[in-house]
């Protein structure tokens, strides 16, 4: 199976695309959608929704897994990062792709087998799993292969392929 | 001028577009875009999402009018609420239509002329300016209407045109 796994936020969107396949995984596709500060919020909305079309048109995956939200003081940021995860899940839902989420700590559980494991050492592994010689920048991309290899890890034991409902 | 008010949200979006022009505002639609709970997530978002592109086609608006979100204390409300606004601001850029946004208190202050005003205020004045026999249901419908009767009266004065720049 393929899995794309993105880091939602407006101004780097990481994504990174892996094949798991006879418990091996291999890097398909890895990198960030950027968006220029500069430029009117919708107009970077539609440069995100124009990005993952793109993205799911190259990659075909089986499934997308994104990473959760929560919200703790800078609000004002996470509103306008809610703004572009819900266009990233449309470009999902027109791909007729499945999403699935993940917290923080399952995929650092996936990855390390610790739901507290340190930003660095799920890096590091998530480096070691792919054969990667370095690990990927930026961040946010290496958290986007984090969460596909969550995802993948996950979907075997059909755990985590939480197919939100209406809330 | 035509301006689209949206009152966002994920399982009600209120609409209601309003014509000004001397003075004299004329209401040419309003109603709600719904969605159903037990749909995933995702597809309520292409659900909205098809609405809006259908609002803009039937409208034809010379500005979109969006009410600002404040997170208070029901934050999984308040992500997937952000989330189909990202998809209402995504669907106006993609229509070529500005966006401005307002907080409550401002569309209180254009509509009633206090700030601080009852709800039960604005929707009575929304109803008067408007030339409507009834307040119309629900009140996200209302209150988009009274968020467009907002973007008419600013819009004149230049206030309040907040085409909101990359944050």
């Amino acid at each position: 199976m393929v899995v794309l796994g993105i880091d939602p936020g407006y101004a780097i969107i990481g994504y990174g695309a892996v094949r798991y396949a006879q418990n091996r995984y291999t890097v398909l596709e890895y990198g960030a959608i950027r968006t220029e500060a500069n430029t009117p919020f919708p107009a970077r909305l539609a440069q995100i929704y124009d990005g993952m079309r793109e993205l799911f048109r190259v990659c075909r995956p089986d499934a997308v897994a994104v990473e959760e939200l929560f919200f703790n003081t800078n609000t004002t940021t996470g509103i306008a990062v809610a703004e572009a995860r819900g266009v990233i899940l449309l470009a999902a839902e027109q791909a007729g792709v499945r999403v699935a989420e993940y917290t923080p700590s399952q995929v650092k559980q996936a990855v390390v087998g610790y739901g507290r494991a340190e930003k660095a050492q799920v890096m590091e592994l998530t480096r070691m799993l792919l054969g990667l010689r370095e690990v990927p920048k930026p961040d946010d991309t290496a958290d986007a292969l984090a969460i596909a290899i969550c995802h993948a890890n996950s979907a075997g034991s059909r755990l985590g392929a939480l197919y939100r409902q209406g809330r």
